[in-house]
């Protein structure tokens, strides 16, 4: 078969549609006769649904579609300016995002108290997303969400590594680091849409269920060793010394039986849709990494490496062949230009390429959203460098601005928000034979 | 077999020696009754011996070994400090590296003038390697060596990139872009030991034998371009006006037939030959590209996330196996320690892992010389994590001092100066089971 550009965006549009929230919800709910069936349990009765994340109203949405009158009540937290879902069931919450405000605060209360209302005999399902960590939040009294603001900017400012950074916070909140495990003592099944590269559970949504094995006194000590401690606020030093007395109860520290996390979507589901999808075309397929990490721009010298090898060598793989990348790549902004780390990895690929073998590369972001661009990523091949000047192409590189390049060349991806997010993906697929141009 | 790092140390080693001048000499030259054999090239009758460049005099000393009297003479320029051959057939003369000095430009002449005085009816070998481009050099005169250097200084700085740069070093030189091919009548054979990624034969050496299809103009436009026009000496000016009123003849435009060039010696051919060593032991192996680039710790992510995935995935091979890599990263030094891209790389994987596979990367030189130290390069794996501090390899990474790290811990490789140079190489080997520590 041609494989085209267009192919590249099929595949990845079906990718989206594998892990859209629906689809995702549907795959692992289900009634069976009497019993509610998540993924490989099952019970009798009716349970509660809880939730917080950008994908928690459309999973629980489905979730409802789905469970129907086995649905006792619930509360889900998700981001304000999205439309809310109407139900008799479930009490569907706003809150601000990224930055977390007061509406945030009074509907993590309600979901806290929800938790908190539950006996050992109920069971709950917790539909957990990317952007939980932002939307659920609730510092430990009498700490403020402002102080805690401050203090998040203060360690980001010392250069604290964001695992140690998580340590801290972990420490501060009533929800992160297994705190909604504390609170109830119901049967619960945590739902997982993993926008985290290597699906963390202490990571996804700073772990709310999830165990954490830092203390109180680690927490002081990563203050003192960055010289922070008499410079964050009165009230963080306050809740932390409580802690180290253990007037403040620890940070969950072993997962209870009864709490159960079960990851429904990540990158690997997308990029093994994806894979199924492209062999059922026809086409050879495999799947390089899903944790792929680094510097846009050098991740992009490293691909096309690889793409160059198989075309011109027919190794590791004979071409033609699609090769599938996922994870996160970063950024480091030096210039004023528009873009994201998507959109600079396609772009420092192209210029990598010198036209002589039929390669074509998609890098975008599952949530449709690259950067603060209304695009997803790029998609490029060798025949664009047709009408593109490197000196340009450069030019644009430098100055961070691969957006406003995508754009002029018309190699945006645009698919707007697709409502869920497992990181980001890259499709490369190569040729052995000339192309002609 | 257990795999251990002198498993890989012993492999690396291997690949040396497939790579050495005289292995690589020996395999391309030979003499069978009447003939010299040249590759797959042969002819009656002597031939004359020539050749530049870092590994030119062991080459060269190898000829000799192979081709006795049928060496008519010869002039061969090699690097100071090293020991130089002792013979009746061949000149070998000295220059200065990495900065070309009057040494080097009385010993150019010579090779210039042995080369102008062979007929049409001789026979040549030059035996071309790494450091050419310094080591055989003469500006067009009125220029001299200092002008040519003010010249190229500026031109680095004002951020020009390299392809343009020697676009307009080889219009300013009697030797590069091909000159040594106009100045010569004789049928040769240039042996090429690359040091280029890629192989490109118009960057080793600065292709003093091949074509080059950039103009005067060419590089008029450029100097105009980067404002250097009237900031260059005036007799870079000089030299260029006349290129462009066609007193002095273009660089070689058209690959004259009776020049051949052979590539005897390259990244891949180092490749090939661990492959099967690795094979021979009952390794499983994959070469994945010879192209590798990008800046070292960000490289070191991608290789990552791939041993990651071949470990816990067993995808796109299964484990165990060994990943081959080749070419050359880089490193932007922002540190004031001491280090080499390939040490470099090796602390930035080491920092990537987590321990709990058995994974073992060995980073290297196969000059033998990372970065200015006395290592070859680094060799780490999970096991050495037990000893080291993520905090304490940040530093070393953040310094650039990854010399220091590795010598603290013991993972330096150290082989000397191999006295061949076919760029860097990556040995990556990756087991499925878990490693108990």
């Amino acid at each position: 078969m041609i494989v085209t550009k267009e192919t590249l965006i099929e595949l990845f549009l079906r990718g989206i549609e594998t892990v859209s929230p629906e689809n995702l919800i549907r795959e692992n709910l289900r009634i069976f006769g009497p019993f509610v069936k998540v993924v490989r349990f099952r019970f009798r009765g009716g349970v509660h649904v809880l939730g917080s994340g950008k994908a928690a109203f459309r999973m629980a949405a489905e979730t409802e579609r789905t469970l129907r009158d086995r649905i006792l009540g619930g509360v889900v937290l998700g981001p304000k300016g999205e439309e809310t879902p109407v139900s008799k069931r479930i009490k569907f919450l706003t809150g601000t995002h990224p930055l977390p405000s007061q509406e945030n605060l009074r509907a993590t209360e309600e979901v806290l108290n929800y938790l908190a209302s539950l006996s050992r005999e109920d069971r709950f399902i917790f539909l957990l997303s990317g952007g939980t960590s932002a939307l659920l939040e609730k510092p430990i009294p009498p700490l403020t969400l402002e102080e805690l603001a401050v203090t998040t900017d203060l360690l980001l400012k010392s250069g604290m590594p964001i695992e140690e950074l998580n340590v801290v916070r972990k420490h501060l909140s009533l929800v992160k680091g297994g705190r909604l495990s504390q609170i109830t003592e119901a049967k619960g099944y945590v739902l997982v849409l993993s926008d985290v590269v290597g699906d963390d559970l202490s990571s996804i949504g700073s772990g709310p269920f999830y165990p954490d094995p830092s203390t109180y006194t680690d927490a002081y000590t990563l203050l003192r060793e960055y010289g922070l401690w008499d410079r964050v606020p009165a009230n963080v030093r306050g809740v932390i010394e409580a802690g180290m007395e253990g007037q403040i109860p620890e940070t969950l520290k072993e997962m209870p039986r009864r709490i159960r996390h079960i990851i429904i979507g990540n990158n690997r589901r997308f990029l093994l849709s994806v894979r199924d999808s492209a062999r059922r075309m026809g086409l050879r397929v495999r799947i390089i990494t899903d944790t792929l990490r680094g510097e846009a721009r050098e991740v992009a010298k490293v691909l096309h490496a690889m793409a160059r090898h198989v075309a011109f060598r027919r190794e590791p793989f004979s071409p033609p062949i699609l090769l599938l990348f996922g994870g996160e790549t970063t950024v480091s902004v030096k210039g004023e230009g528009i873009g994201g780390r998507n959109q600079e990895l396609a772009l420092a690929f192209l210029l990598e390429m010198e036209g002589d073998a039929k390669i074509l590369l998609l890098s975008a972001g599952t949530d449709g959203i690259d950067g603060s661009t209304d695009a997803a990523g790029a998609v490029v091949g060798n025949e664009d460098l047709k009408h593109m000047d490197r000196k340009e192409m450069r030019k644009y590189l430098r100055r961070n601005d691969s957006y406003n390049f995508h754009r002029r060349y018309g190699t945006l991806l645009i698919t707007g928000p697709t409502g869920t997010n497992v990181a980001d993906v890259v499709l490369l697929y190569v040729e052995g034979r000339r192309w002609d141009f």
